[in-house]
């Protein structure tokens, strides 16, 4: 039976308040001691893609992939990246990946993977099937090579980034890929004759084999009933999704509260967690609502203006609230960082050209950094050891008698820290 | 593996010359000998709604149902009906069916549908499942009991039909169906509930259960992806379907040539036959593009012109041969046959409220029954008993000393004749 989760603009399905039990090294309670918490992370993901950072990552020059790419300043970049987001989207464009059979670009991945890694950010790999961006030697495989391959590629990096990437988009855009007529490639062939369900069952088994741990995504930017209707068949077909991935690059305007909703409502009623992947509202001209693919539209110039940056900062902070109202949301992924490089040369970044933080930067971070976010708060512990934890779900540290020891705050478990020595 | 068949203007998919072999009593060959050829029926099936017959069959005054229903002039009606169509749609919408729990209108439809068989008419039931048209007694009862009502009243219908109507719409128009929101009903609720593709299991497994040999159609107006997602999820999920159902209203317009062929060749990749179940063209002005919902507009009057006319005489005849020309097409029905009573008071029909027949029904009988007919062709037996016959597949009589002997003209078998007596 499909129900939809009811949203809560309270977000009391994101945090508790709960008393933290503080232990010694021998496992009493620790009364009157004093004791600072802090968040480090939440449970909720806040991504952004990571493109900008393989180059950072790599000590390259930045800047010029098809996807974004910044070309300068990406110290400061960085920074502003870690002062709001927690998981990373890199790019696995197969085309892109492996423009040369048999030279996959897994060492600048693993190496940026592992830069976030080290930062205490999660990662996510997009996608492992795609119709756009493919290898042009896959052009002239036979069908049933274009098959074998695109299940060799699956397993190989998958398996290649098991342990750091551990979220994928298993396969992107499934609604059109048997219909896609943008430029030939294999995938759409297949897709073609072998039926989406046949395409996404390929992607979710291959890559469950090679990392059974992974969170595996169906992604799509239709938010229409065909998307419904293709996830209710692949879950008749009993395929495993573990989440639902949402697109939403609002280049043609804000949805508003009221549509989110309702999107979030229809694809909420299948129990999964939804996952918002792909995020844009611009700070400039919106694009022509006639448009209905994306790409056909790249002005020369697409500034980023005052009118507009106030408006961004206004929307991004209603769509988050919105998002993390309603209890099916478990992670947004917001599209870019700066207007450098941008996907389509659009003004939705939150940072300038020049790097200078558009008011949506501070708007996000003062949401997800500020109002959402424990900062440290010290305390004494009462009798029985304990101090009061208030916050998002989440990863804590609690310092005493000079010493870090984490935690987490989840929905049920009572959370309890010990002093190591 | 899904492919698409290839359209051939020729026609030659419909249609056959081969040698009719004539025997005697006694079997052997009949040589010189006098016999006449007609066709009787087509193989394909050229329809037409028959709601209008339903007064006429039970001796009632005409008029008045929400789809459709003449008011007057019932017999010339049915002589123009019988010119052209040999297949009739009748109305099983259950609000209107069975307004009153447990007292169907099995006796009516019974008598319309023999008065259509006793005309060589055969007969097909629209719709089993639909979540327009609900009686209001299922408003009040809970979900398991819309379910166990839903399935006994497909069981009885099926059952009581079985051998005059063995062609049904099992469900209509899944795609919305869990999202309809334009006025509560029991079936929205249980498919928003069970999910799309329970809902059309649930309408197959009963009705094939009440007749084996039915034909059983999915049908929707809705010609995106969203219906490719569902026919791929259904066939995934093992129900099957006998043909794929696509309503084609072209109250805002005519699709053209190119459009018609785009969504034949898109649904024609699954193997399955297609039926053009609801076929409209206007003689009079065209709703306006920005209409979603066809039942939104319903002026209060609606013409039909002399230019409309000419229009529609031209975009009949062109869709027809456009339908024809598709391999995978076995059934064209076309949506009322005068513009008295017709759905949305639109001048769809090929006659005219007055009874007059516009050019669009002169143009299409003298398609199905002129160019692609075969009408009586006298000839004489060869030395083997042999005659020509050249047309589209279907039924044919043979006439010979005084006696008419029927035969079917096939793909493959050779046809043959043998006088009874």
């Amino acid at each position: 039976m499909h129900t939809s989760p009811t949203p809560d603009p309270s977000l009391s399905h994101r945090r508790r308040r709960v008393p933290l039990t503080v232990l010694g090294t021998d496992g009493s309670p620790l009364p009157d001691t004093e004791v600072t918490v802090a968040q480090t992370r939440h449970a909720f993901a806040f991504g952004n893609i990571g493109f900008d950072m393989v180059a950072l990552a790599n000590d390259e020059a930045g800047g010029g992939s098809a996807f974004g790419g910044a070309a300068a300043g990406l110290e400061e970049l960085a920074d502003l990246w870690l002062g709001v987001f927690d998981t990373a989207t890199l790019p696995f464009y197969w085309g892109a990946f492996e423009p040369q059979r048999g030279r996959p670009d897994t060492e600048r991945l693993l190496r940026t993977a592992r830069w976030f890694a080290d930062r205490g950010v999660r990662v996510k790999g997009h996608p492992l099937v795609w119709h756009t961006v493919q290898p042009d030697w896959l052009l002239d495989l036979p069908l049933d090579e274009v098959e074998r391959v695109q299940r060799e590629r699956i397993r190989r990096d998958v398996a290649d980034f098991a342990g750091l990437v551990d979220t994928w988009d298993a396969i992107n855009e499934v609604v059109i890929m048997p219909v896609f007529v943008n430029g030939d490639n294999g995938i759409t062939r297949l897709a073609r004759s072998v039926g989406r369900i046949a395409m996404i069952r390929l992607a979710f088994d291959e890559a469950r084999a090679a990392n059974p741990r992974a969170t595996l995504l169906l992604n799509d930017f239709d938010m229409s009933t065909a998307y419904e209707c293709l996830i209710e068949g692949v879950l008749e077909a009993g395929v495993q999704i573990d989440a639902i991935g949402l697109q939403s690059h609002m280049h043609q305007g804000y949805w508003g509260e009221e549509r989110t909703l309702e999107v979030l409502d229809r694809f909420s009623r299948y129990g999964l967690p939804l996952h918002m992947t792909e995020t844009t509202l611009l700070s400039g001209d919106l694009m022509p609502p006639e448009i209905d693919d994306l790409n056909d539209f790249q002005p020369t110039s697409w500034p980023s203006t005052p009118e507009g940056e106030a408006r961004q900062a206004d929307e991004v902070v209603r769509h988050y609230r919105t998002l993390a109202s309603h209890p099916s949301v478990e992670s947004i992924t917001y599209w870019g960082l700066t207007d450098d490089g941008m996907w389509l040369g659009a003004p939705g970044g939150l940072v300038r050209a020049d790097g200078t933080p558009k008011p949506a930067y501070d708007a996000l971070r003062d949401l997800v950094r500020g109002e959402w976010w424990s900062g440290p708060r010290a305390s004494c512990t009462d009798a029985e050891g304990r101090v009061e934890v208030d916050g998002w779900f989440g990863d804590y540290v609690a310092t005493l008698r000079g010493q870090d020891v984490p935690f987490r705050l989840e929905p049920t478990s009572t959370p309890m820290v010990r002093l190591p020595h």
